[in-house]
């Protein structure tokens, strides 16, 4: 089962999330090696004192650009190693709650272990608040209306790529910034967005932090923040 | 104030939405004329019984290109006589709840409240899960990882220009159905993409319904209905 957890806020998980974690037998979490569950931070006051605990920790980091071979060797080993154990409790009889940040099949870890499971056991998920809504709203920024397209571009892209789409000159989300900031802000100044960037980090959180990028003077920004693109008139 | 009430099933509206509901003196929402507003049904079991409720009745559709003179017109007067009547109830110092399927600031009305109170009464937006998110989730379907681009289309566009978005080859999703539908049909023909559809009705409720769109034998849809374009293997 994936449980979206939503962008931040603990009071943005939905009442169906929190009815499952309260059930469920192990919650399975993902995090970075040596760095606490943002997921499992998210959720911790849902968790009951008796439930078990899977942690999923990464052996590499998810910023970098997905063709690159050893990495996806790695990440192919942990994922298979997550469902293995998963798998075990699931075989059990146990039912598993694995959280996602935000939205399980929404660039989503939780799909990764969805996809090796799902022809075995029965799968169930249950959605969660974006990222991008909960920045959006936190922004007070009606992002699209009417005829509007939105484009979602992970900032993993190269640059000519997200220059051309955001010459489209039209609603975007960049996602996934981390170390990939910069080549987003260049790609900002040369498709001519720069002006309509505005940058939200921690969105929905106690320190949420929100300017435009423009106005950002470093290039630091952690892989959850958020770059919305607009054409709309905002103010902070 | 804007409250995301989800794609339909109650289970999925967040614990701040259910508790903004609880609190919240008037309860505003939208529907045509002569027909439920389906955001108030999705949220009836969380209004108190004291709350005023504040009925905004569209009197056209939205299923129309938003170019039309007359039904700008009509819209326009609309919106502004609904945010007269809650900004009636913020100077008399309640708190006014507008409900808002999925969530506010995506394709919701409540924006165009929200642009015309914003600069006069202190507003919050309380995201909620998109109706894309409930369908993509009720699928099992991962709609986007790595370095997927996801475009978010209303089956209100042109067909040249759904053509044209739909022959990129990505994860998408269409929108506003409804009348729409056959003209959606005809692009994803077009676009050599009607294999990689899926049609989502009514998501997450009771009586969903979701199939691949080339089995659909009929082109009548509710306008909240879906479709979503995936190169991924899917099955039902």
């Amino acid at each position: 089962m994936g449980v979206g957890v939503g962008p931040g806020d603990p009071e943005l998980l939905t009442l169906k999330a929190v009815r499952a974690l309260a059930s469920a037998d192990v919650v399975a979490h993902f995090a970075k090696a040596g760095n606490p569950s943002n997921a499992r931070a998210i959720a911790a006051s849902y968790l009951q004192a008796k439930t078990l605990e899977l942690p999923l920790l990464y052996p590499v980091t998810t910023e970098q650009p997905t063709d690159d071979v050893a990495y996806r060797g790695a990440i192919e080993r942990f994922f298979n190693e997550s469902a293995t154990a998963i798998a075990a409790h699931l075989e059990a009889g146990r039912v598993v709650a694995v959280l996602s940040e935000g939205d399980p099949l929404f660039f989503g870890s939780y799909m990764h272990i969805h996809v090796r499971l799902m022809n075995r056991f029965r799968t169930e998920v249950i959605p969660g608040i974006t990222a991008m809504s909960g920045c959006w709203s936190a922004a007070g920024l009606p992002i699209v209306q009417g005829d509007d397209v939105l484009t979602v571009l992970p900032g993993t892209l190269p640059q000519t790529e997200l220059v051309r789409r955001l010459r489209q000159n039209e609603p975007a989300v960049v996602m996934k910034l981390g170390r990939n900031l910069p080549k987003v802000r260049r790609s900002l100044i040369e498709s001519n967005r720069l002006a309509n960037a505005i940058y939200v980090e921690r969105g929905t959180m106690q320190d949420e932090r929100m300017l435009p990028l423009a106005e950002k003077s470093d290039d630091l920004a952690p892989y959850f923040a958020i770059v919305l693109v607009t054409n709309r008139w905002w103010q902070s």
